[in-house]
């Protein structure tokens, strides 16, 4: 049976891309070795690792005050790494506090410094991004969250409020990136898990204006200095040399069907979901329809109490049949997420709003 | 033409590892999705953490006081998670100064707290492992690499000195964790980039005794605390998913040859090729003969001067035209250094000392 895709991640690839791989593993770019067996300082995985980091800076339309890292140990990670090279003690780090993963990015940061709440959804279990935002003075940073996977709601850029001039603006992005065309020059760091829209997971990509850097007093581990990265071109030690691979192979595709066209199917297949959700009778979406994600759709079983729990899993049964898997919300929301990233086309969404209907015709 | 894989890591791969590896990538576990881009909450790969987990503990047989975590950042990494987690600002840690790999460790403790040398042998270019050690008083932990990849030489267990008895020893085991016999309940502390023995790069395996945690002040960011990692059972965030699994796959290997077979094979290839370079009127070892790696044989040519840079580069074409790749010595040291881990077989071994004689014949 055909399988249709839809977990938050590790997500959905390309087909292309995953026959790549697979090829890979039998043999690297006429090695003859697999690529899970060949030195990262071989000529042929240097020329990947180059040539990936290129290809992000020339989809974001960078210029090379900007560094492009292939690091380790997800986004969750940079939630220690971005205070520990940006903010002193003493200092003022401003954050959006719009779902559980921009809450924990700020708690990180008040082990380093002080945290300023930008604006807070969190009283409304996430559901909405608030519209306006505060500004402490002199802030060495503002954090944002561009798209809150957990939830499904997602942040239009530039920011509704002026910005202040001169505050780094810090963005994670690693639940939309490269889904939708935007001025990537807006921000002065931005980091992704690879395991939603650019790759398997086992690699994060980090993008830093360099100028941003060196103004911290403290003593930094080497792996925790964007600087010692920089300085070894990705290659401090060894990298997830198959996860970068694989992302590389996958910015490859993005770049032949362009960001633009990506952006275009993106709202499609969005649109075509929530107005199956809406037109419904049985189902009903969970967040601010204005800070609905184009990624993440997040949706229940509109009824309340113990019948809409097992119609909830009922439905996933019904779905299962169908080839439609990864439905499950998050477990700290239940209901249904579908993540609709750039790999998934619009044969898939139509199964699931097509399963949608049919369940609710047969109930 | 067949390629022998001599790298130090990235390192070569049992054929049947890379066989299923390649087979995931199109269907895992029989789910119909990518190993690639299956959640790492789907209950296949929830199982395949467990039980790789599992398997270490069983081939250390070590019980339930130990937990095993695979992480991310390679051992690297752990240069700076150890003296975080284990070590206060007026504790003092001891360290082999062995190799550059150890004294990197060494100096990412620096950062946390005091460290004492226990014996070094920096100023001879790493050529042996020295034979006595000191401590300090109470020192907090010790810790030992047990093969310096880079130079060759190999630490032989238990340490010769009587151990100060409650001091808990760590270990960088990362070139030679299941390459031999031992009692790994002696340490208290084990780490070891996958990318030698134990699978591809991507994941660091961590064993670490409960209780030598919990007695630092600090404040430790979340990712960087092994205790958070205990909690969430390896996943406190995605793991490198693909990394993972395939290390599974090879420590299931390394169960089925079991680690009395792998030693003595290890210990004939080792044999082999030490024999074919003591032999020899043209090739050199480059380190003291008792502390011989049995994983990375590091060997030059004999002659000094120009010449013999020259005749190394031959010898490097000479061999690459019969399949001997990755023989390089590591870009600090020069010469050769021909890894020989487990997946290596004799028939790499016995190709690399025919193709040795047969360059020193032809000259």
């Amino acid at each position: 049976m055909k399988k249709y895709n839809f977990y938050a991640g590790p997500a959905i690839l390309p087909v292309s891309v995953l026959q790549q791989a697979q090829e890979a593993i039998k043999d690297f770019a006429g090695t003859g070795l697999s690529i899970l067996e060949i030195s990262h300082r071989s000529k042929e995985f240097v020329s990947v690792m180059e040539q990936a980091r290129a290809l992000v800076k020339e989809l974001m339309n960078l210029d090379n005050t900007y560094e492009v890292l292939f690091l380790q140990n997800g986004a969750l990670a940079q939630f220690h790494m971005v205070p520990m090279n940006l903010l002193n003690e003493e200092e003022t780090a401003a954050y959006f506090d719009t779902g559980a993963w921009a809450h924990g990015a700020m708690e990180e940061a008040r082990l380093f410094g002080k945290v300023h709440i930008a604006c807070s959804s969190r009283n409304d279990r996430y559901s909405y991004i608030p519209e306006a935002f505060t500004l402490p003075e002199n802030p060495k940073y503002l954090h944002v969250t561009s798209n809150n996977t957990i939830y499904g709601t997602q942040l239009q850029f530039p920011l509704s409020n002026p910005r202040a001039p001169g505050v780094p603006l810090v963005c994670d992005m690693s639940s939309d990136i490269f889904s939708r065309q935007m001025d990537y020059s807006q921000f002065d760091l931005i980091y992704a898990g690879a395991q939603k829209n650019i790759g398997p997971a086992g690699t994060v990509l980090v993008v830093v204006r360099k100028n941003i850097l060196g103004t911290v007093r403290r003593s930094i581990p080497k792996m925790l200095d964007y600087r010692q990265h920089i300085d070894k071109e990705s290659m401090l030690n060894t990298p997830s040399v198959f996860a970068v691979y694989v992302t590389y192979l996958t910015l490859q595709w993005i770049k032949q069907q362009g960001i633009q066209s990506l952006e275009q199917q993106n709202k499609m297949k969005a649109q075509m979901l929530y107005e199956a959700i809406d037109n419904s009778t049985l189902f009903e979406g969970t967040v601010a329809k204005e800070n609905r994600s184009a990624m993440n759709v997040c949706f229940h079983i509109r009824e309340a109490g113990a019948s809409s729990i097992e119609l909830e899993t009922r439905f996933l049964q019904f779905a299962g049949q169908r080839g439609l898997v990864g439905l499950q919300g998050h477990r700290s929301v239940g209901g249904f997420r579908a993540s609709i990233y750039n790999a998934m086309n619009l044969e898939g969404v139509t199964a699931l709003t097509q399963a949608m209907a049919e369940f609710e015709r047969q109930l």
